[in-house]
Formats: C-alpha cells, sequence, structure tokens
C-alpha cells in the first residue's frame, strides 16, 4: 500500500527492529542510569528555565540512540574504565543542543508527540538554551580532558553546523544531486553518529584500527538512519512518529524520496513537485499527490533500499570484532534503524 | 542636556576615549595582523553561506576589542609566544557567534550601521552560522591544546548562555533588582571580557596571581562597557552608535537607567513605565518621554556613575603591574570604555 499513509516497512520487520533497540537498552541499562544521572546533573543552571526547556525536551521520551552507542562501543571492545559515561552524556547535551536550533529554523510545533520547546516557551529562549546545552557538552568534555575528543566532538560539531547550512541552500532546490543530499545527512547526522562510537574507542586506547571501525560504524549507521527518516516523514503514522507527517515536504525540503520521485516522474509531475516544493504553493491534497506518486516510481521503497546498503556497510565496519553479545546487539540495532516504523 | 537625545558624555572626554583605543590598536598592530588573517582563514567552509553571512558581520568594522585584550595582555605581561594569536582569534569567534544569535533573539535590524544577518539571510542561516563559529571556537580551543584554557572558554561559553537566559526571563519586569541586572550583564557580557585577558596569562605560566588580576581587569572593565552600552541606548547619536537608538526600549529590557528611573519615578511615571516597558503599549513620543525622564531623574549620569566604579576596580586590579606602555593604554581603554560616545 505504497500510495497511503502506512508503513513501507512489513510490520513484522518493525516488531524485531523494536526488538533490538530493546536489547541494545537491556545490554547498558546499568551505564545508562548513569549516564541519565549526569545528564540530569549536568543541565542544571541557577536560571530555573534553563533546566525547566531543557528537561521538556531531554524527559520527552527519545530513544538516546547515540548515548546507547557511546555505551555499548564499550561492551563491544571491552572497555572497563568509566571515562563513556560523561562522553555519553555530553553526545546527548550536543545532540539536544541541535534539536533546539532545529525545532527554531524548521518552526517546528511538535516533536516526539509533545509541543516543541520554542512552541511553548519561543524561539529565544530554545536559541540560548541550546547554546547552553552546548556549551555544557564542551565542558564535560574539557572534564574528561582527552585532547583527541575534544578534537573528534568538536570537528563533529562544526561539520553538524555545516550540513545544517547546507541543508538550508539545498531547500526548496529539485536539482539537488544525490551527492549533496548524502553530503547533508552524513554531515548534519551522521558525524555525531560516529563521533558518540569512536570516543569511546579513543579513551580504551586501543589503537586507530579500532577508532576506525566504530567511526565507519558509527557513520553509516547514521546515514541509514536518516535515509529512514526521511522516508518515515512520507510514510510514517503520525502517532508512532511522534511528529507531522508531511513536515519535509510542508517546508520544500529536498530529501531522497522527492529526489528520486522527481527525476522519475513526467513533465506533469514535475509541474506539480515545482509547485509544491520550490515555489512552495500547497493546497489540500498536494501532499497525499506526493506520496501517491512516491508510490508509483517506487521512490520510498527505494529510497529504503539506499539506506540498506549503508547498513550493510555499517555491519561490514564490525568484522573486526570478535563474536560477542554486544556486536549481535549492535548489528541488531542496524536493523532497527532501518525497518523501524517510528 | 539631558532630556535630549544628545550624548551624555562631554565631547572632550569622548575625544580622548577615542584616542585610547587608537593606542591600543597601535599597541598591538602586528599581532591583530595575524589574527585577522587566522580570523578570515578559520571562518572558511566549503557551504559559501558561511563565509559569507559570517564575514558580512566580521567585516563591518567592529573595533574587536576582546582580541585586541587578549593580545594587549601579552604585552603587559611580557609574553613572548605567539598561542595568543589563535586565542585572540577563538575569543572573536565565541563573541560573533553569541552577535548573529543575540540578533536573532532581539530580531534586531541594525547593527554597527548595517542591516543584520538575520535581516539579509534570515534568522535560521544566523543561528545555525552562529552555532558553525561556535564550534568552530572550539576547535582553534582545541589545537591549542591547554585544558585550563578550555576549560575558562567553555565556561565562559556556558556563563554567556545562562546570562542570556535570565535577561530574557527579566524583560518587561520592572521589579528587576540591581543585582539581577548586574548578574545578567556579568554573565553576558564580563565573563568573556575576563576570559580574553586570562588565557593569555595561562599560557604565558606566569602563575595564578597573573591570571586573577588578569581575569578581574577583563570581567570589572566588561560590567563597565555593557552599563554604558546600556546608557548609550538612550543616548548616543544613531550614526555613531551605529544601531538604532531605543532599542533596548522598545523590547521593554529593563536596562540600570530604567530601573533607576523607575526606582525614582512618581505614580504617574510607574504607570507610564509599566505601560511602555511591561505592556510594551508604545506610542509615538513615549521614548522621548523616557529619555527625558531619565534626565530628570539624573538615571543616564547615575548610571555612568556606576559604570566609572567598576572602571576603577578594573584599574585597580592592574596594580600588581609593573608600570610600562601596555599598562597605560590597559588603563585608558577603561576610560575608553566608560566615556565613548559608541
Amino acid at each position: 500500500m505504497p500510495a497511503s499513509l502506512a508503513p513501507v516497512q512489513s510490520a513484522e520487520k518493525v516488531k524485531a527492529a523494536a526488538a533490538a533497540i530493546d536489547a541494545l537498552q537491556a545490554l547498558v541499562a546499568d551505564d545508562m542510569r548513569e549516564v541519565n544521572k549526569t545528564i540530569i546533573d549536568r543541565m542544571q543552571s541557577p536560571v530555573v528555565l534553563i533546566p525547566q526547556l531543557a528537561g521538556h525536551l531531554i524527559a520527552s521520551g527519545g530513544k538516546r540512540l547515540r548515548p546507547l552507542l557511546t555505551l555499548a562501543s564499550g561492551q563491544l571492545i571491552g572497555y572497563e574504565g568509566r571515562r563513556h559515561i560523561k562522553l555519553a552524556a555530553c553526545v546527548e547535551f550536543i545532540h539536544t543542543a541541535t534539536l533546539l536550533h532545529d525545532d527554531v529554523v524548521d518552526e517546528s510545533k511538535l516533536r516526539r508527540g509533545q509541543e516543541t520547546a520554542n512552541e511553548i516557551w519561543g524561539n529565544q529562549a530554545s536559541v540560548l538554551v541550546g547554546d547552553f546545552l552546548f556549551s555544557r557538552a564542551f565542558e564535560l568534555m574539557v572534564e574528561d580532558g582527552n585532547l583527541r575528543v575534544l578534537a573528534i566532538l568538536s570537528r563533529a560539531s562544526s561539520i553538524i553546523a555545516e550540513g545544517e547550512v547546507l541543508q538550508l541552500t539545498t531547500a526548496n532546490d529539485l536539482s539537488t544531486s544525490e551527492d549533496t543530499y548524502l553530503e547533508v545527512i552524513a554531515a548534519k547526522t551522521a558525524a555525531l553518529f560516529a563521533a558518540a562510537c569512536e570516543v569511546t574507542g579513543v579513551v580504551s586506547e586501543q589503537g586507530e584500527k579500532v577508532e576506525e571501525a566504530l567511526a565507519a560504524y558509527g557513520r553509516y549507521l547514521g546515514i541509514a538512519f536518516q535515509i529512514v527518516d526521511d522516508a518515515l516523514d512520507y510514510s510514517a503514522k503520525q502517532a508512532t512518529l511522534g511528529k507531522t507527517v508531511g513536515d519535509d515536504f510542508r517546508e520544500g525540503k529536498v530529501t531522497l524520496p522527492v529526489l528520486l520521485a522527481w527525476r522519475r516522474g513526467t513533465d506533469d509531475e514535475r509541474t506539480f513537485w515545482r509547485r509544491t516544493m520550490e515555489d512552495l504553493d500547497q493546497q489540500p491534497g498536494d501532499l497525499e499527490r506526493a506520496i501517491h506518486l512516491m508510490g508509483q516510481h517506487n521512490a520510498l521503497t527505494d529510497t529504503l533500499e539506499r539506506a540498506r546498503h549503508y547498513g550493510a556497510m555499517a555491519k561490514d565496519a564490525l568484522a573486526i570484532f570478535p563474536a560477542s553479545d554486544a556486536k549481535q546487539i549492535l548489528m541488531g540495532v542496524v536493523d532497527f534503524c532501518i525497518e523501524r516504523g517510528y
């Protein structure tokens, strides 16, 4: 049923995917409690609006996939220290800061099924609390004191911002190439996934090969994750996605499903895409027509195929590590990122 | 002529103040050329909108007071290394990032006499390029590799964000205390002035007393600078200030001149302040009446007196350093910050 708002993934696979994230959470449950404690502890400020606003987003039931990856990487490589706890919190702070700024930039009203912070407290507070969390992330890193970790995470932060700006300049431009699309998502999403995994390798001091493998796993996983996210914007059920279906469409964000449907479209269809995505002249029924066209041209199913390609690369990046529960679970996380319905 | 838009400072003192900043620029002219080169070099990105937008603000003729202070601190303490060049650029990047976000938060249309970046490229790009510059600042610090410098500047960044949020929560609230006002400006402005001076002390490794003295000088100077800035918003000529006179008034920002006029006002005047600052119900002539009331109650002249108090503390903080050209000039910079007409 590609022409409807139903998920493109099979219900069975979605269920298996959910089991994978449960297994990941179970694997690192003890460490994650400490991470959550650190997050709550370090988002405090005498300026009460800061923990109030940050807490709204942090307590809103995100999966905390990135810090989970930081912790699971530790199990994969047999790291026995405690430094990854603080770094996992730091990764989540950077992620939260970018979410706050993204929601301002995208004028989003809903995230994870709740009103966004900018809807409740306004853009001003969201921008500034994002800045605070970002600075606080650096304070946490400095406390850890590893200069290579600092280099990796400060570089990742620059790359994220570059990716977001690049995305802004490609919005409403249907001539965007698939390469540019990949450049945007590699920067805005995959860079932090990669850093989240890599930093555990750095503090465990097991050498370059281990760090590279972890970074590659994170990077490919992040690319797959974002590609699927972009597909879900045209296919997920609003209740499970926790955001409004069609957000990207309404903003004229040129993501992979749009790129494929546009490239495979007739002249008449291209006129439709130009009006809706470039001129942002949208009428009732346009989102449904967009989804219908994507179905007709296999744009959503092929988008997921592209994601599976990067997912396979993520799994192969783990080849250097011996079999273990952690490895099995991290393989499952790849499936989760691809087959998830939310 | 306190009841007019004319400067509260005497023309003679304004002229002497300008000479002080000229002397500061001459003192560190060679180093500053390298700082400017580093700034231009490190704001580059393959995403062209980034150097374009950042360059607009960076090239707009700001005084670059903070990096100048980083460099002059080096001369004051006889530092002969080159590490302060990169740190000065880093301080200016942090400052520029906060300006970009401030202009979004304040919805400013003019800065330094030019259209703001958010007016030209929109809020979205300003938020994201601010994030980029902020991340880039951390990359520069990491390259320097001094963990204490990293701690000082990441802490300063958190404090700046805290101060900005606190300012947001005190806007339109005439019951704000002078203590809270001071807390806001110490955080949003003085923290970076302090860090800008302190970091040179850290890399020159001359001990805690030197670092403390430099930090104290910067902190008191920053407080004086911001108090004067808040007075100038009701008194400077638009052409020299390079921003619109009355911006704070229009936003209902409760700064020291307002606090003093409010506290010294009659019941009738307080009704006026409540309507204009708390309800933001403003009519033509209201700004002129606000300035008139400030004149009647010596609110602007007493605001400058408060600034002089912190200026004196800044000068005294330099007591531990022997007489030198640099010391003389840094003393003069205090006068500049207080007596400047812009």
